[in-house]
C-alpha cells in the first residue's frame, strides 16, 4: 500500500550532532571505538566530527587527530561538518573525501547562531562549497531549520528551495534538508522535499536530518520515504538534543530508524539489534537513559 | 501532498489503559478531576474505566461508583471496557451508553491473557456484543494484537479481517484495530485497515489503538490517517506501558497526537497546549517522567 523507496543509506551523526552538546569529552580512542562498532553493525556513512573552533565546541577539538588515526574501512564514508574557510582548510589537510556544509533558512536562527544575516551566510558558503568541490571533496550542502525555526523565525518554503537552487549549481552531491528544531510534520516534509526536488539537478540526492523533539521523527522519516528520500541522518540512542528545547529528544535514534526501516521492508544493510548494544553502551558512558526505544525493548524481551 | 482525513475523534484511555498498570490507585475524585480536565480541553470521548474483576485489576474497582457520580457533559461520550458477562451486567446497571469489547487475534496472547483459545473467545464475545447492542449500547469491538503478538504468536492478516467480519454482522458501531504490543508499522497499519474495511459494513467506523513501544506510534497514526481512519485512542503523557515490555512507552500521548494532528491541519476540536498541563499533572501524581513529548517542549519554551 505504502509506496516507499526500497533502499536507504543512514548517516550516523552520533559523534558530531550527538556528542557536540554533551558535557563529557570523548577521547580519540573512545570515538574510534564507536566508529568501529557502527561499521561492524553495517553503517556505511559516519559523520565523525566537525572542524569548528575548539573554543566553542571542545567536544570536536580532536576531529583532526581522529581522522589522522582512523584507518579507513573499504566501503565506509567518513564525513565531517565544516562551517567556514578555516574549517575547510583543516578538512582538506585531514584528507577528508566527504563534507557537510550548511546554512540556516531562518534569518533569526542565522543571526543568533552565527551572527550572520541569511544573505551573508549564503554569500560565504558559495565559495566554500566551490573550493571544496574543486578540491575533489563530495559536498553535502545542508539547509538548517528548513522545516521551522526554533527561535520562532519565519521559514517560507520559497526560501528553502531558493537555497537548494543555489546549492544545485555548485556541484554538490547531496542536499540535506535539516529539521534542526524538530518542528516538521509529515505534510511539511512531503511538501519541502517535493519543492526542493523541483528546482535541483536530478542527479543530486536529497537527504533528511530529522529531530524527534515532538515525537514525529519516525513519522517524518516515513513521509520522506514516501517522497522518495533515500538518505537519513540518525544518532545512536537518539543523542543530539534540541538546541532550542533543553532536555528534549535529539536526532532520530539510529537503531530505532533501522528497526523501523527493516519492519517496513526497506533495505539498509544494517543490523539494528547489534546497534542496540552500542546504544546501551553510549547510555552507560553518559550515565543516563536516552530517548531511543529499541535498545530497551531488546533488553527487556 | 499527503491525503489525510480532515477530522479526527480522539478517545482518551488514560483512566483505563493508562492507569490499569499503575501501582497507584486513583480515587473517584481523582478520576473525575481528570475527566473534567480532559473535557475542558475539548475531548469528546473518554474511556473512564473497565468492568473487570477488582481482584485482578484493583485500579478499575471504582468504575461503577465513578459512573454513578459522573454528571454527564452534553456532547461527551463516556465509555468503558467489558470483557465478560458479569462486566456487561455491571455496565448495563451503570447506565453506560458506549462500550468497548475485544478479543485477541493471537492464539498465544489469548491463552496467556484469558486462558481461552481464539475459538472460545470468539464464541463468547458474540452473545456478549448481541446482548449489549440489544440493550441499546453502542459497541466498539476490538481486535487485540492485530498488528503483532507480544508473546511471539502468529497473527495472520486473514485472522484479523475474519474477526472484523464476525463483528460486522453483530451491529457494532466501530471496529478497533489494536496494536497492543506496539509491533505495527505504517505498512502493516495500511494493509490491515484496508483488509478490514473490505469485509465490514461500510457504515462501521474503524479506529486504531496504537502503542508507541518502538517509537512508531505517531508514524502509525499518520499511516492510519492516510488509510482514512478517523478515530484514534491515546492516553495523557503516553501512559499505558506495554504488557510485554516492562518499562516501555505506552499509548500514543494524547497531547502529542493532538499536536501532530493540528500541525497536519487535521481538526480535532482539542486544545493540545491545555492538555499538556494535565499531562504534567499526571506526571506529578505518578512521580515520574512519562514518554509524552509536548508537555515538556511547552514547559521548556
Amino acid at each position: 500500500m505504502l509506496d516507499l523507496v526500497d533502499k536507504v543509506l543512514i548517516e550516523d551523526e552520533s559523534l558530531r550532532n550527538g556528542l557536540q552538546i554533551e558535557k563529557r569529552l570523548f577521547s580519540v580512542e573512545g570515538k574510534l571505538h564507536f566508529i568501529r562498532g557502527m561499521e561492524s553493525c553495517g553503517l556505511r556513512r559516519i559523520q565523525v566530527g566537525s572542524f569548528v573552533h575548539p573554543k566553542w565546541v571542545p567536544q570536536m577539538a580532536n576531529t583532526d587527530e581522529l581522522l589522522a588515526r582512523l584507518e579507513p574501512t573499504p566501503g565506509v564514508t567518513y564525513t565531517a561538518l565544516v562551517l567556514n574557510e578555516r574549517g575547510l582548510e583543516r578538512a582538506i589537510a585531514a584528507g577528508v573525501k566527504h563534507l557537510s556544509m550548511s546554512i540556516s533558512a531562518s534569518e533569526t536562527h542565522s543571526l543568533k547562531n552565527t551572527n550572520k544575516t541569511l544573505a551573508q551566510a549564503r554569500a560565504e558558503i558559495v565559495p566554500l562549497i566551490e573550493r571544496a568541490v574543486a578540491s575533489g571533496i563530495a559536498v553535502r550542502a545542508g539547509i538548517q531549520s528548513a522545516l521551522g525555526c526554533g527561535y520562532g523565525g519565519e521559514v517560507p518554503l520559497a526560501r528553502v528551495y531558493e537555497i537548494a537552487e543555489t546549492y544545485s549549481g555548485l556541484g554538490v552531491s547531496e542536499i540535506n534538508i535539516a529539521d534542526t528544531a524538530g518542528l516538521g510534520n509529515p505534510r511539511s516534509v512531503a511538501e519541502t522535499v517535493a519543492a526542493v526536488r523541483k528546482v535541483i539537478d536530478p542527479t543530486i540526492a536529497i537527504s533528511l536530518h530529522l529531530h524527534d523533539t515532538r515525537g514525529l521523527g519516525l513519522a517524518n522519516m516515513v513521509a520522506g520515504l514516501q517522497a522518495g528520500v533515500g538518505i537519513f541522518d540518525a544518532a545512536l540512542a537518539g543523542l543530539g538534543g534540541c538546541p532550542f528545547v533543553p532536555g528534549a529528544a535529539g536526532n532520530i535514534a539510529t537503531e530505532d530508524a533501522v528497526h523501523a526501516l527493516s519492519a517496513l521492508g526497506v533495505e539498509t544493510g544494517i543490523d539494528w539489534r547489534a546497534l542496540c548494544d552500542l546504544a546501551l553502551e553510549m547510555e552507560t558512558i553518559l550515565g543516563r537513559r536516552l530517548p531511543g526505544r529499541m535498545a530497551h525493548v531488546v533488553r527487556a524481551t
